[in-house]
C-alpha cells in the first residue's frame, strides 16, 4: 500500500535586489510552493520566477499570505482589525493568482505566514478574518495549517477544505503542540533523525514526542525548509527517505492542471 | 439617434486614515471607475468598499496601475525595466480582481496612472510592458489610453481591445493632442463650457481646438476628475449635459454583470 | 499670579498627496508641535514645510516618534523587539533633527504616538526601548507621556527629563486614568466645557472625573486635535478660555531659540 | 615621501531578514564606509549595528542617500524635483545622523547613491538639490562623487568641500570618464591588475585608459565593492598592493573623532 504525502516550502522571499533561499533547488524537492505575496516578502518580477519555476516542475501553489510588515519579515504579531485583515488577504491571494496565472499556473491553496500563521493557529478573531478572506475570493482555496489547532475546525466549519502540517525539524509536546523554540531541543538538527521521524509520520500517522511518548499526528504535508545550504539538505534527505520508504511525494490536492 | 459614451474617473485613492475625494458621490456620476490598485493610492480595505459600492452601482471597474511610487502618487516618471513594469501590472491587476471578486464584481478594462500613463502613450518600451501584462493575465482586459496615442495602436496590433478617452477639463491642440499643463489654458475651468465641448465629442466627435480651429477626436469615454469640491460639481454638470443632449451614460464595454 | 501651560497638537501629518488636518491653523493656536517623522505619517517634502513654519510662529517641535506602520497610520500594537523600538526610533528622532536643522529650529522632545504611546504608557519592556533610545540620541530630550501613567517615572528614574500631559476632550475616572473611547461618555464634544475643564486643570490643577469627584491631575501640557474644522475650533476655544484667565500659552521647556 | 587615500564602499545594505555583502569584513579594508540611510537599503537596527562596528574600527562614515525605491535598490532614475529631493536627502542625512550619534561616531560625507549618484553628476537641476541638502542641514559635510563629473565644481562653487572617487574595478575612457558597463571590458575581473592599477593611481595620479593612453586622474578616494566574496578578496587585494606600495589608507576627511 502506498501512502502519498506533500512536502511544501517557503518559496519566492526574495526582494528586489535582496535574495533568500534556493527557490529552484527547493522546487526540485517540495510538491508545494507557499509563495510571498508581497506583505513580508517578493516583489512582483521575482515572484514570477518562482511561479514560473513551480508551473516547469508541477509543484503546486500556495498564497503565503501576511500582515504588512516588510521590514518585519511578517514575523511580528500585529493588532489589525477583521477588516484589515480580511480585505489585506484578499488582496495578497488574488495578486498571486494573477502572477500565477501569468506563469500558467494557479493558486490551490492559502498558508499564512509567520505571525499571522501563529496567531490564527488559536486566535478566533483573526482565524475568522483570514476564513472570511479565502470564502469571498475563491472558496474551493484550501486553508493550510498546524496539525492539531483550531483554525482547522474553524475553516471547516465554516466550509473550506483543509489541510494540516507537520514540521520536520521541530520537536512536538505530548499533547501534540510544537515546542516552542525558547525550550531546550525545540529544533532538531540531525537529517537522519528528521528524515526518520517524517517517514514514520507519513507511514503510521505518529511521531516521537519531546518526552519519549508517541503521538498521534494526522498531517498530510511537512513543512521543509530552504533558507540555508544546511535546511535544503535536510529537505532533500527528508525526500529521500521518503520515497525509499516507499511514500510518493505530490501535492494534497493533487497535481495542478 | 442615440449615442452612448463612457464616463471614467479615477476613485479608490485613499490610503489608510487617508481619504481622496469623494468615491459615494463620483459613482453616482460614472459609469466607469478607475480604482487604485494599491502602488500609487488604495490600501485593501478601502479599494474593497469602493469596489462594493461600484458593484451596487453597476458601475465598471478597471485596474489603475501604476508605478510603485506612492509618496509621489505614481506622478513620476521612473525608469524601470520592461521585465519590472510587466510583474507589476500584472501584480496590480490580480489584487484588483481578487477585491473585485469579493465584492461580487470583476474588472473589465486597464488604465494605467499618472506618470505611467504619460510614459507609455507614447514611449513603446514602457507600453510594449504593459500590453504584455495585460495579455499574460487576460487578454479580454480592455485598455483605455488617450486618445490620439500610439499606445492605443500598438495595443491593438497586439491583438488587445483599446478604449480611447477625452479629457474635459483640458484644452486640445489642432493636432489633437492635450495643451501642456504649462501652458496657459490648458486647464478648462468653466462648468458649462466644458460640459458643452463634451456634448459636442459625444455627439459629433468634433471639438474645438485651443486655436479656435475644429478637431475630430475619437473618444468613447471621458475622463472627469472627483478630487475637489468643484471638480465633482463639473463631473455632475457634464452628466446633465449629456444626458439632456440625449446621451447616454454607460460603459464603454457594456454594464458588468 | 500666572500660570503657564502648554498646548500641543500633532502635525506634519500628510503623506505625498493626501493631506490631514490643517497645521497653519494649529500652529496659531498651540506652543508645541508632535511632528510625524514618516513611519506614520509625513514625508520630507511636507515635514519640512510644517517645521519651517513652527519655527516662524516660535512653536517648540517634538518627534512623534511611531512604529513602522504607514497603512495603519500607527495605530495598531505591534510586537516589536527592543532592539527594532530602539533603532526605529532614533532614526525618527535623528530625521526629523536633519530637517528641523534645515528649517532653523530643533527638536526639544519626543512624543510617542497612536498604539506606540498606548503601549509605552504602561509597558515596560517598550517603554524602556524608548527610553533608551532618547539617551544614545540626546538625552537632554524631554519625553511627553500621558499624566499618571509609569512612563514617566521610568524615564525619570532613567535621568530623562519628562512633561505630561492632559487630553482635553477625554473624560477621566476617579484614579486619573482616560475613560476608555469604547465607553459612553469618553469623548467630550461641548468646547464650552472642555475650555472650562482645561482652564480649571491649568490653574488649580484639578478636573472633574466622569463620576463628579474632583481629582489631581498634574500636566504641563495640554493635548488638542486638529485633524477637523471641528477640532481646530475646539483647539482655538481652549486657547482663548486659557488666555481670559490669565493662563500664558508658551512651550513647557521655554521658546526654542 | 607618503601619500594618503582612502577606500571607500557601500555598507548598511540589508533590510531586515535579508542581508548584502559582508560588512563586518569590509570594515577591516575600508577607511569610509558609504552608510545606507533607509530609502535604497538599510533598516535601523542593521545601519546601527554597521555604525558600532565602523566607530569601534576608526572608519569614517558617509550618508549614503537615495531616490525613495526600496525594491529598485535606488537604481532607477526618478523625475523627481528638487524641493522633494532636498527633503529626502535632508531626512536621510539627519536619520543617518542621529544613529551615528548613538553608535558613538559621526557622518562627515555624503554620497548619493546608484541612479541618483549618476544623475547627479551631470545633471545641474537635481545636482542642485543634493548641494541644498547638504548646505541646509550641515554645510561641513563633505560631497563625495565620480571624479570629472561636474558636480564636484557645482559643489564647490556652492561652497561645499568635495572629494572625487575613483572606481578599481571600472575601465576609463581617454577623457576620464568611466566606460559605460555595457561596452566590453567596462569592468575589470583581475584583483592584480586592479591593484596594480589603483597604486599608480595613488602614487602618480595616473590610470591607464581603455586605448592604452595614460590618463591624469585626480581622485582622493578609491571605491570597492564588497557585495560578494570575490568583491571582498578583490578589495583586499588592493589594501594589500596599496599598504605594500607605501601608501597609507585613511579617511580622506582625517579619522573621525
Amino acid at each position: 500500500m502506498t501512502r502519498n504525502i506533500d512536502l511544501n516550502s517557503d518559496l519566492g522571499e526574495g526582494y528586489g535586489a535582496w535574495t533568500m533561499g534556493d527557490d529552484a533547488a527547493m522546487l526540485q524537492i517540495v510538491s508545494s510552493a507557499n509563495v510571498a505575496c508581497g506583505f513580508h516578502a517578493g516583489d512582483p518580477l521575482a515572484i514570477l520566477a518562482t511561479l514560473r519555476e513551480a508551473a516547469a516542475r508541477g509543484v503546486a501553489v500556495g498564497a503565503h499570505v501576511s500582515y504588512p510588515d516588510r521590514v518585519g519579515f511578517g514575523r511580528r504579531p500585529m493588532d489589525v482589525t477583521q477588516a484589515e485583515l480580511t480585505a489585506d488577504v484578499i488582496y495578497q491571494i488574488g495578486a498571486l493568482q494573477g502572477l500565477a496565472r501569468a506563469a500558467g499556473t494557479h493558486v490551490t491553496y492559502v498558508k499564512p505566514h509567520g505571525a499571522l500563521y501563529n496567531t490564527i493557529a488559536h486566535d478566533a478573531r483573526q482565524g475568522e478574518a483570514v476564513i472570511a478572506a479565502i470564502r469571498e475570493i475563491d472558496p474551493t482555496l484550501v486553508l493550510m495549517g498546524l496539525a492539531g489547532t483550531p483554525i482547522l475546525d474553524r475553516a471547516r466549519d465554516a466550509g473550506l477544505a483543509t489541510v494540516a502540517e507537520a514540521f520536520g525539524d521541530r520537536a512536538y509536546a505530548p499533547d501534540g503542540q510544537l515546542v516552542s523554540r525558547r525550550e531546550a531541543g525545540a529544533v532538531l538538527h540531525d537529517p537522519d533523525q528528521v528524515a526518520a521521524r517524517m517517514l514514520r509520520l507519513a507511514t503510521e500517522g505518529r511521531i516521537e514526542a519531546i518526552d519519549g511518548s508517541t503521538l498521534s499526528l494526522d498531517a498530510d504535508s511537512i513543512c521543509v525548509h530552504g533558507d540555508s545550504a544546511g535546511a535544503v539538505a535536510m529537505a532533500r534527505r527528508i525526500r529521500e527517505a521518503l520515497v525509499a520508504g516507499g511514500v510518493a511525494i505530490a501535492p494534497f490536492a493533487g497535481v495542478p492542471a
